[in-house]
């Protein structure tokens, strides 16, 4: 049963369906009692400087439910926030506590990835120690798919359309004029490859998908590369490689900051601000001769709400209805993740877990998926990927473009 | 009356649209009796090599038909081949027209920009004077919107619904976290604005709309540039700018290409090998010290067949079949334009002209639609645009991506 009020924040960074987790703990929280529904502006950083909403003064009906849904970006906005240890800085404690109390607030909500399920664990130890009945619950989120114990998390399978999309309308543009040509493309993940790896779906009957990808799991040796590249070049005109934008050379440097010291002491002897792609697409035009080009996904990728997957959107919803339904059951300091219960066809519980297993654990892509001597991505790991990316959610437009509910603008 | 087969090919940069045409040519060209409709693979040049299909061979049906429509790039490839004037090099005419012949073509159709057009004009021009009795019509078709004479161009309009919906996005990642933050996007287009210009159909009820727009028909300025952002900073977090790949600096020189000579040499004192946007972020971190990134759309934004407006996909299928209509009359050196003929509501008709008019001009944005000291666009200017990015023609997708027709993969 519920009690008192409910607040839920945003944090870490944008996603395209993050605002879909938001309907699922606003409509469920309501549609089980609550009374009110705050939403802390700028997560837990803005709710220490006592900014909030009332979400029902934003949401004025189901078109605006629907309307939040097809809206990238946190619509309360986020923040990079570590809450320090209690035992450091217990204010901070104190003064959440209080404004949660002077809110009446029960029920806490924290939509975000790692960090974000440590400021869950923390706040929910800190309740304990202190007796509080206010209840935390995390609500995963990332792109990047990081997160340890659940089977994806909500936001992955979305970019992971949009990248595997887009992909192909690449490759099908760099074929155009039927010259060599190299194409270098950058997408996100510092650590995790779990993204490059989903620019292998674009793979399939109508098209050849990239013809390297290279995850940050595995160091990258600048001369194989070139060589690999080489011998690709012998029956192949345009070649086309997707690159982590946290791909390391094998001394262990980032391949975008190789060139930051100064220009005369990096072993490449080039200067690039662009990042990795557009340092490597200029260090193969040197070294192939062959016109090469970087592109990079950029925030595109993760905030792309025109391309969204219905999967994900309806998986993000329900990750968000059922934080609600635990709380409101007494769980505290959990949070929701996904179990698949079959292949195919495609099925997924939601369940609950404890915020310990998953706070700061990084989940990387693994080695047996990593194929090719390090320059491709097994049809296992494609098979994990492709039901997440599956169905659309389109936009509305008004005027031709895609209309999004907003506080900001 | 139809005589003979007929020929089409497709020229210059991909476009999203560009296949509409080629299917407004191909099936209205079977609709009026032709009996047979070749493609020149990568437009003259593949022609010259005697590379061609009968097209029938690779649409299968209605089907096909549609998934043609929805495949972005040149199906048939393209070609950026400058055909030589007749008395320089009339080998290169005497071998096209003897491969149209041995093919019994009648009627040749080339989809193309301002350099298509030229081609058109020399080939028909040649036909003249050797009394032979094949046609040879134009098909507008260019992202850039740079043509003379007709209202617009098909693939505008598709990629400035790309733009502005993304810019949309991009403006709503740029302030989740409310703080501050520049965003410099690098748009295409080298010596006309009318792409960049574009972004400013995201200001909308929902969405402020770039703060700055900078077109390539007006050098800038780097100090006042500098000082516009600072002025801007005194109100707002998050400043995104909207700046043309081919903006110069008021030396003349293109900003992308400022830091190509020595690095002592250039007035900025920086290198960069990203282009204009990269290299705006970096100096505009350096001198207001508030953290700049550039966002490249690069050649997504030509071949998003994702994202595609109805009106141009539709447009440019009746181009093409508006040009067979005219060849099977008898026309011959002309091009397909638009003629607006109501604003609102929006409404054109196509129409003929002779392609002497096209051929070889460039249109740029006027000089009344650029607004604010050179930082702006006019509302008029939006109200011109804005028609043609209604609608949306939805991809077929196959495991969660569009599918696409293809020849090469």
């Amino acid at each position: 049963m519920v009690k008192g009020n409910v607040i839920v924040g945003q944090s870490g960074g944008p996603t395209s369906v993050i605002n879909s987790s938001l309907v699922g703990v606003y409509q469920t929280a309501l549609n089980n009692g609550a009374k009110k529904v705050y939403g802390m502006m700028n997560g837990i950083q803005g709710l220490l400087q006592e900014r909030y909403i009332d979400m029902s003064d934003y949401i004025r009906d189901d078109l605006d439910i629907e309307l939040l849904k097809r809206t990238p970006s946190a619509f309360l906005g986020s923040c990079r926030f570590k809450l320090p240890d209690a035992e450091e800085n217990e204010q901070v404690y104190i003064d959440i506590f209080r404004i949660l109390d002077k809110l009446d607030v029960k029920h806490f909500f924290y939509i975000g990835g790692n960090d974000s399920m440590d400021t869950v664990k923390k706040l929910s130890e800190y309740a304990k120690v202190k007796n509080s009945d206010i209840t935390f619950m995390g609500v995963p989120k990332t792109i990047d798919n990081d997160l340890a114990v659940t089977d994806h998390t909500p936001g992955f399978g979305s970019s992971a359309k949009y990248i595997a999309s887009v992909m192909k309308e690449i490759i099908r543009d760099a074929l155009v004029y039927g010259t060599d040509a190299i194409t270098v493309v950058e997408i996100m993940g510092r650590n995790a490859g779990w993204l490059t790896a989903a620019s292998a779906l674009a793979k399939s009957e109508d098209c050849d998908g990239p013809d390297l990808i290279y995850l940050p799991e595995k160091e990258i040796d600048i001369g194989e590369f070139v060589e690999n590249i080489n011998q690709l070049k012998k029956h192949k005109k345009s070649v086309v490689i997707a690159v982590s934008e946290g791909l390391k050379t094998t001394d262990g440097k980032y391949v975008c900051e190789v060139n930051k010291s100064t220009i005369h002491e990096d072993s490449f002897g080039h200067k690039s601000l662009g990042g990795t792609a557009l340092y490597l697409a200029d260090y193969l035009s040197e070294k192939t001769g062959i016109k090469s080009r970087g592109i990079i996904f950029s925030t595109l990728q993760r905030c792309a709400s025109h391309l969204v997957s219905r999967t994900d959107i309806t998986e993000a919803f329900m990750a968000g209805g059922h934080a609600v339904h635990a709380a409101f059951e007494g769980d505290t300091g959990k949070t929701i993740i996904f179990e698949r219960i079959s292949d195919k066809p495609y099925q997924i519980k939601t369940s609950v877990c404890d915020v310990n297993l998953i706070a700061n654990i990084e989940k990387k892509v693994p080695d047996e998926w990593i194929t090719n001597n390090n320059t491709y991505v097994a049809k296992e790991l494609c098979d994990y990927i492709r039901p997440l990316t599956i169905g659309e959610l389109l936009p509305f437009t008004v005027d031709g473009l895609p209309r999004h509910l907003f506080i900001y603008k």
